[in-house]
Protein backbone atom coordinates (compact mmCIF):
# COMPACT_ATOMS: atom_id res chain seq x y z
CA UNK A 1 0.00 0.00 0.00
CA UNK A 2 1.84 3.30 -1.04
CA UNK A 3 2.32 5.88 1.74
CA UNK A 4 -0.64 7.98 3.15
CA UNK A 5 -3.31 5.91 1.91
CA UNK A 6 -3.67 4.35 5.56
CA UNK A 7 -3.88 5.73 8.59
CA UNK A 8 -1.00 3.72 10.18
CA UNK A 9 1.38 5.11 7.51
CA UNK A 10 0.57 8.58 7.78
CA UNK A 11 3.51 10.72 8.84
CA UNK A 12 2.35 13.66 11.07
CA UNK A 13 4.26 16.81 10.30
CA UNK A 14 3.65 17.81 13.38
CA UNK A 15 1.26 17.84 16.89
CA UNK A 16 -1.39 20.69 15.56
CA UNK A 17 -4.98 19.32 14.84
CA UNK A 18 -5.59 21.12 11.75
CA UNK A 19 -1.93 19.84 10.36
CA UNK A 20 -3.17 16.33 11.28
CA UNK A 21 -6.42 16.75 9.47
CA UNK A 22 -5.17 17.56 6.30
CA UNK A 23 -2.57 15.10 6.81
CA UNK A 24 -5.54 12.49 7.04
CA UNK A 25 -8.01 13.88 4.78
CA UNK A 26 -6.14 16.89 3.16
CA UNK A 27 -6.60 15.41 -0.43
CA UNK A 28 -8.97 16.23 -3.23
CA UNK A 29 -11.23 13.18 -2.96
CA UNK A 30 -11.84 11.99 1.24
CA UNK A 31 -13.65 15.10 2.43
CA UNK A 32 -15.90 14.78 -1.15
CA UNK A 33 -16.86 10.99 -0.26
CA UNK A 34 -17.72 12.32 3.46
CA UNK A 35 -19.98 15.11 1.79
CA UNK A 36 -21.67 12.53 0.08
CA UNK A 37 -22.46 10.68 3.02
CA UNK A 38 -23.56 13.23 4.96
CA UNK A 39 -25.34 15.48 3.02
CA UNK A 40 -26.39 13.46 0.06
CA UNK A 41 -27.01 9.78 1.83
CA UNK A 42 -24.59 8.02 -0.35
CA UNK A 43 -24.00 4.57 0.83
CA UNK A 44 -22.30 2.26 -1.83
CA UNK A 45 -20.01 2.23 -4.53
CA UNK A 46 -23.23 2.98 -7.17
CA UNK A 47 -23.69 5.96 -5.00
CA UNK A 48 -20.27 7.56 -4.73
CA UNK A 49 -20.05 6.76 -8.55
CA UNK A 50 -22.94 8.93 -9.17
CA UNK A 51 -21.41 12.11 -8.34
CA UNK A 52 -20.10 15.02 -10.84
CA UNK A 53 -16.29 14.72 -9.62
CA UNK A 54 -16.31 11.38 -10.41
CA UNK A 55 -13.70 10.21 -7.96
CA UNK A 56 -11.68 6.81 -10.01
CA UNK A 57 -12.72 3.64 -8.25
CA UNK A 58 -9.17 2.46 -7.48
CA UNK A 59 -9.03 6.34 -5.32
CA UNK A 60 -12.60 5.72 -3.97
CA UNK A 61 -11.79 2.09 -2.43
CA UNK A 62 -8.38 3.40 -0.64
CA UNK A 63 -10.17 6.65 0.87
CA UNK A 64 -12.86 4.33 2.15
CA UNK A 65 -10.27 2.15 3.57
CA UNK A 66 -8.83 4.86 5.14
CA UNK A 67 -12.10 6.75 6.45
CA UNK A 68 -12.81 3.21 8.01
CA UNK A 69 -9.66 3.07 9.78
CA UNK A 70 -9.48 6.63 10.86
CA UNK A 71 -13.19 5.43 12.63
CA UNK A 72 -14.88 8.18 10.68
CA UNK A 73 -16.78 5.12 8.66
CA UNK A 74 -18.04 2.23 9.00
CA UNK A 75 -18.35 -1.13 6.71
CA UNK A 76 -21.36 -3.17 7.01
CA UNK A 77 -22.42 -6.07 4.72
CA UNK A 78 -25.96 -5.39 3.19
CA UNK A 79 -26.21 -8.40 1.08
CA UNK A 80 -24.99 -12.05 0.77
CA UNK A 81 -23.82 -13.89 -2.21
CA UNK A 82 -22.50 -11.90 -3.18
CA UNK A 83 -21.71 -10.04 -0.52
CA UNK A 84 -21.67 -5.84 -0.63
CA UNK A 85 -20.88 -3.47 1.71
CA UNK A 86 -22.23 -0.15 2.60
CA UNK A 87 -20.88 2.86 4.01
CA UNK A 88 -21.65 4.43 7.02
CA UNK A 89 -20.67 7.65 9.13
CA UNK A 90 -19.63 6.81 12.58
CA UNK A 91 -20.26 9.08 15.62
CA UNK A 92 -16.56 10.35 15.37
CA UNK A 93 -17.78 11.41 11.81
CA UNK A 94 -20.51 14.24 12.77
CA UNK A 95 -17.26 16.40 13.73
CA UNK A 96 -16.79 16.73 9.75
CA UNK A 97 -20.01 18.55 9.24
CA UNK A 98 -19.15 21.97 10.17
CA UNK A 99 -16.18 21.14 8.44
CA UNK A 100 -17.81 20.59 4.97
CA UNK A 101 -20.58 23.28 6.09
CA UNK A 102 -17.61 26.01 6.52
CA UNK A 103 -15.90 25.17 3.19
CA UNK A 104 -19.26 25.55 1.46
CA UNK A 105 -19.32 28.95 3.08
CA UNK A 106 -15.43 29.74 1.89
CA UNK A 107 -16.28 28.43 -1.78
CA UNK A 108 -19.26 30.50 -2.12
CA UNK A 109 -17.50 33.62 -1.54
CA UNK A 110 -14.32 33.18 -3.08
CA UNK A 111 -15.92 31.70 -6.52
CA UNK B 1 4.15 26.60 -14.27
CA UNK B 2 2.25 23.28 -13.22
CA UNK B 3 -1.20 22.38 -13.06
CA UNK B 4 -3.23 24.10 -10.10
CA UNK B 5 -0.54 25.87 -8.53
CA UNK B 6 -2.81 29.01 -9.85
CA UNK B 7 -5.98 29.44 -9.79
CA UNK B 8 -6.21 30.39 -13.75
CA UNK B 9 -5.20 26.50 -14.29
CA UNK B 10 -7.69 24.82 -12.28
CA UNK B 11 -9.70 22.41 -13.80
CA UNK B 12 -12.54 22.63 -11.19
CA UNK B 13 -14.53 18.75 -11.33
CA UNK B 14 -17.90 19.94 -10.57
CA UNK B 15 -20.10 23.56 -9.74
CA UNK B 16 -20.08 22.23 -5.80
CA UNK B 17 -18.37 25.12 -3.75
CA UNK B 18 -16.86 22.26 -1.39
CA UNK B 19 -15.42 20.65 -4.21
CA UNK B 20 -14.53 23.46 -5.62
CA UNK B 21 -12.76 24.83 -2.53
CA UNK B 22 -10.70 21.54 -2.17
CA UNK B 23 -9.62 21.66 -5.47
CA UNK B 24 -8.24 25.37 -4.96
CA UNK B 25 -6.99 24.76 -1.52
CA UNK B 26 -7.30 20.90 -0.78
CA UNK B 27 -3.35 20.79 -0.51
CA UNK B 28 -1.15 19.90 2.31
CA UNK B 29 0.26 23.25 2.86
CA UNK B 30 -2.42 25.99 1.67
CA UNK B 31 -4.82 25.70 4.86
CA UNK B 32 -1.44 26.04 6.77
CA UNK B 33 -0.05 29.01 5.60
CA UNK B 34 -3.20 30.61 6.05
CA UNK B 35 -3.63 29.23 9.61
CA UNK B 36 0.21 30.86 10.16
CA UNK B 37 -1.77 34.43 9.01
CA UNK B 38 -4.42 34.31 11.12
CA UNK B 39 -4.03 32.02 14.13
CA UNK B 40 0.01 33.26 14.80
CA UNK B 41 0.20 36.93 13.02
CA UNK B 42 2.58 35.25 10.01
CA UNK B 43 3.51 37.83 7.57
CA UNK B 44 6.91 37.05 5.41
CA UNK B 45 8.97 34.59 4.45
CA UNK B 46 11.49 33.89 7.62
CA UNK B 47 7.88 33.77 10.13
CA UNK B 48 6.31 30.80 7.39
CA UNK B 49 9.88 28.89 7.81
CA UNK B 50 9.40 28.80 11.31
CA UNK B 51 6.09 26.46 11.59
CA UNK B 52 7.03 22.95 12.52
CA UNK B 53 5.52 21.31 9.32
CA UNK B 54 8.70 23.03 7.55
CA UNK B 55 6.96 23.77 3.98
CA UNK B 56 9.24 23.72 1.53
CA UNK B 57 10.03 27.29 -0.22
CA UNK B 58 9.18 26.73 -3.42
CA UNK B 59 5.98 25.18 -2.60
CA UNK B 60 5.55 28.04 -0.23
CA UNK B 61 5.92 30.67 -3.07
CA UNK B 62 4.00 28.44 -5.49
CA UNK B 63 0.94 28.27 -2.85
CA UNK B 64 1.37 32.40 -1.56
CA UNK B 65 1.24 33.43 -5.30
CA UNK B 66 -2.45 31.57 -5.51
CA UNK B 67 -3.28 32.81 -2.71
CA UNK B 68 -2.86 35.79 -3.73
CA UNK B 69 -4.31 35.34 -7.28
CA UNK B 70 -7.75 33.76 -5.36
CA UNK B 71 -8.15 37.24 -3.48
CA UNK B 72 -7.30 35.56 -0.02
CA UNK B 73 -3.81 37.44 0.12
CA UNK B 74 -2.74 41.01 -0.39
CA UNK B 75 1.45 41.19 -1.23
CA UNK B 76 2.63 44.24 -0.06
CA UNK B 77 6.10 46.00 0.27
CA UNK B 78 7.17 46.59 3.18
CA UNK B 79 11.20 47.49 2.76
CA UNK B 80 12.95 48.77 -0.27
CA UNK B 81 16.52 48.25 -1.06
CA UNK B 82 16.26 44.77 -1.10
CA UNK B 83 12.75 44.83 -1.87
CA UNK B 84 10.88 42.37 0.88
CA UNK B 85 7.54 41.45 0.78
CA UNK B 86 4.64 40.97 3.56
CA UNK B 87 1.31 38.72 2.98
CA UNK B 88 -2.10 40.34 4.60
CA UNK B 89 -4.90 38.54 4.68
CA UNK B 90 -8.08 40.12 2.99
CA UNK B 91 -11.22 40.24 3.90
CA UNK B 92 -12.09 37.65 2.05
CA UNK B 93 -9.75 35.48 3.89
CA UNK B 94 -12.21 35.81 6.71
CA UNK B 95 -14.25 33.05 5.65
CA UNK B 96 -10.97 30.50 6.13
CA UNK B 97 -11.16 31.20 10.07
CA UNK B 98 -14.44 28.35 10.70
CA UNK B 99 -13.09 26.21 7.94
CA UNK B 100 -9.71 25.86 10.50
CA UNK B 101 -11.45 25.89 13.73
CA UNK B 102 -13.59 22.93 12.63
CA UNK B 103 -10.56 21.24 11.61
CA UNK B 104 -9.13 22.00 14.55
CA UNK B 105 -11.96 20.50 16.42
CA UNK B 106 -12.34 17.50 13.93
CA UNK B 107 -8.25 16.64 14.52
CA UNK B 108 -8.74 17.12 18.37
CA UNK B 109 -11.93 14.03 17.99
CA UNK B 110 -9.96 12.03 15.47
CA UNK B 111 -6.51 11.42 16.68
Amino acid sequence: MNKGHSIETINFRSNCPIAKTLDFLGDKWSLLILRDIIFFGAKTYSDFAKSPERIPTNLLSQRLKKLVEGGLLEKKAYQNNPTRYEYLATDKCKTVKPVLLSMKKLGEAIF
